[in-house]
């Protein structure tokens, strides 16, 4: 059996998703999944499909077939992965523990198919925990006068173990253009609030001081402009005025916690497209 | 421009999809909505779709085309609708009035793309709200002895009013099985707790006395057996220890009121499909 | 039976609560509801009891005692209502309709235990709504040039029916400080977003460009700084790529609705004391 | 500085507030939360306080005054515990892991204020994340013919121990009468249903079959009528005809791991009283 998995997107027309899908009936392939959307202002087309072949030979038919017609024919941009290839994720964390310890016991229970080769981390705090969970801890300090070389380090630590993405669980620090081409809409943050309000620091202290009655987080791809990266997923949680910015940093940390797991999911199997700095993220 | 809506369901096959989609774009048909999905367990492959075509006599051909096409091929049981025809809807209440105010306003701000030829009431009290939003009240009276010629008076009035469903908003008393037969998985009920928990009457008290710290309402098509049909859509909301029984009711209002409208559109939509006294509801 | 709700708020000290229960004993009062809330870094202290007297005669001496007692002793501010008084709300409309239909028909259910002698709008529109539940509508036009007089003539409505608090139900108006000083804390707004996230007009075509997953709705008290006021109500629902901004627009009416009408119902039982432009909104 | 939560309750009468906070005034303390509850049916008075003062010596003082003044006077029944004494917790699991997890992994965080000195498990697979996070495990096996000596044995360690409460972390073994008297409202169970729906075993799998839109997460104390007793806490999360069970059973773990982590946080800052097989959960 080859299960693969096609993300496509192109101009909006008739016949995409007909030739799509005859593509993969003419190749014994069963199609098991099946979502599109329409931005209709900007009348880009985008689908996920999911098929399943009986043999690998037939899914490197379709494969060809597709890119010589479909492809071709609506000049789609297009990405297939196979259910063979088990993706790999880079953790970097600093100080905060939640994140890391909610992930790993996720990834020990086996709910993420997903390799987890490497912690990176600008602290030794959290050691500790990568030692429990038995993962390559890697404490690289970052300081003003080092930034460059610290990310240069990371990087290929990165490269070297063929991460495919990264998630900031907590990361503390801002990471440079380069490192974003590198890894383009493959690095995922979580920030501790309902985005756009509360971007930058201690959310949680102007969600005190404004006295709103429900906090959230938001995960997201991280891009140049800083918590303003396409949003992949976002929740709140009602709060009251008995609430001290410690409640709040408390309750915050659940929401935070699944936030980041749904958001990384959803990138592991393949749901999020992204477009115009939003996402579309099929069910 | 015509617009379809297609509902399928049939044995789970490859080339369904490949063969619908097919049948659309050789009409030149566009495709502004797929969704599909598959019972496992029974190998039963479900689909919604809706296309537009930019001429009357294109959606004809793709009809024609497709029940002699795809239809056949695949023992497909299907549904064509086109957004020409406006489903046309009862009420039938009782006493309670909230779900009917809450109904004929989402009605009369247009959101809701139905007609409301009238409303049937075993009671008078509501009366002055149909005659406030002027539409025809029929008070047909029901006790034990003559509950089925009411029935038939019921069932006159809905048919001489060409009504495609009817929704039972509040309504407290229980249909026959020949009133369903007449209106198969088109009668939708609100009921006041998350079912399977709390059937039958009175489910906020028994919310009380068992301490549970959330109530809720499910809304289904109704069924021979009662509070067993296939639910179309469940909400929830937190109480506590200092709610009592009245807060519950008023609690629940809101609950019944936005599930109730819920599944309303839902069903005007086409979204759902009953399958094994279970829903498929397309988003 | 007189039936009491006391709003205190003071330095923080020992005693306040001893003192004023007692006060309430010896008066053969019976407490039934007690809240207290101390702001620690303001080192406020803040408190809603309610009180039920057999007599009419003991409430009386109670206030007297009262005020002479711990309101003197602890240099408080306080507010003593009674449920005698049914308050008296105004509605203020503008082209929105689901609102007003939701609260008329709270209003019509006895579900909020108010007097809503008018409703004032700048537009005709709704008046056939407020037809329809026999509510006196006044239609004052409000242009560039007529502002004041416009407001002046509001104002004296709202004074001659003793108006106790008003409604803004999608009021596309801004309301001046004259009108704020005559009803501070008392002008209950309904904004269609979680705030502080998209402030001012057209917040969902905001939503929507920025590709929230959520969106929300605040009812707050008017401030001068628009949207900024003290926030009493906030709840949001999950959204996704396939909604279009009329999508979120009539998802969003749904939340308008229920979040106005849980801040009214609050601000009715007097469970919302304002402090620091935050609200202390007792459970 | 000595800080006691008093938790009472007694038949409704006017005056015990009054009585109880002079009580703390008088012996100089400070009054930080106070909330109360009257069960209007039954006539019983519930109330919490947490109350600070400044010498231990105070703290004793006021306590036997309390005791000689109030508590004859109401015949209150009354719980005074002091935050000098960490609460110890016992988890007993199974075979599942994630509510192990996420509990260490709180506890580890400092988010607990708790004392965990064993685990106790009727298998070995978990043994390993004992290990990790430090904690002695006890592997005693439970099968129908050495049940009551096993229990014996797990009295024995949790005795030992001087354990305060138990945690049942999806424990899948029923605990007897005489357990469930030695740790009366002490044992925490958490049930992977919205209680009363589907109660026993395998949950999931029934709501898969029913077809509901939402599942839940329950905990409660154990009584000796399965899934009967007093509930402390439930949540649901919404689900439709896409999720398998499988789906469910991911979906329900981050449900069951947040709603035991509250309902553990409530009991361990005592805010759970239990009455008539229900609780008040003080806010």
């Amino acid at each position: 059996m080859a299960h693969l998995t096609v993300l496509i997107s192109c101009k909006d027309k008739q016949g995409i998703i007909a030739s799509t899908t005859n593509c993969v009936a003419e190749n014994q392939g069963n199609i098991v999944y099946i979502d599109q959307h329409v931005d209709v202002h900007e009348k880009v087309f985008f689908m996920r499909i999911e098929c399943a072949f009986k043999h690998q030979d037939s899914a490197f038919r379709f494969q060809e077939q597709f890119e010589q017609g479909s492809v071709k024919r609506f000049q789609m941009d297009y990405e297939i992965t196979s259910d063979a290839h088990k993706p790999v994720m880079a953790l970097m964390v600093s100080k905060y523990d939640h994140c890391l310890y909610d992930l790993l016991g996720r990834y020990r229970s086996g709910e993420m198919d997903v390799e987890i080769p490497l912690i990176i981390s600008n602290h030794k705090d959290l050691e500790p925990i990568a030692d429990a969970f038995k993962i390559p801890f890697h404490h690289i300090p970052v300081r003003s006068e080092n930034k460059k070389e610290a990310e240069d380090q990371q990087l290929e630590l990165l490269h070297s173990h063929s991460v495919d993405f990264i998630v900031l669980a907590r990361y503390m620090q801002i990471v440079s253009k380069k490192f974003l081409t590198d890894f383009k809409n493959s690095v995922i943050n979580i920030h501790h609030s309902f985005l756009p309000a509360f971007p930058g620091a201690k959310p949680y202290h102007s969600a005190y001081k404004r006295g709103v009655k429900v906090i959230g987080a938001t995960s997201h791809y991280v891009t140049e402009d800083l918590d303003e990266g396409p949003i992949i997923e976002q929740d709140v949680v009602h709060v009251d005025h008995a609430h001290s910015i410690d409640d709040l940093i408390i309750k915050g940390r659940d929401l935070e916690k699944i936030v980041l797991a749904r958001a990384i999911k959803k990138h592991l199997k393949r749901k999020v497209m992204v477009y115009n700095n939003k996402t579309i993220v099929f069910k």
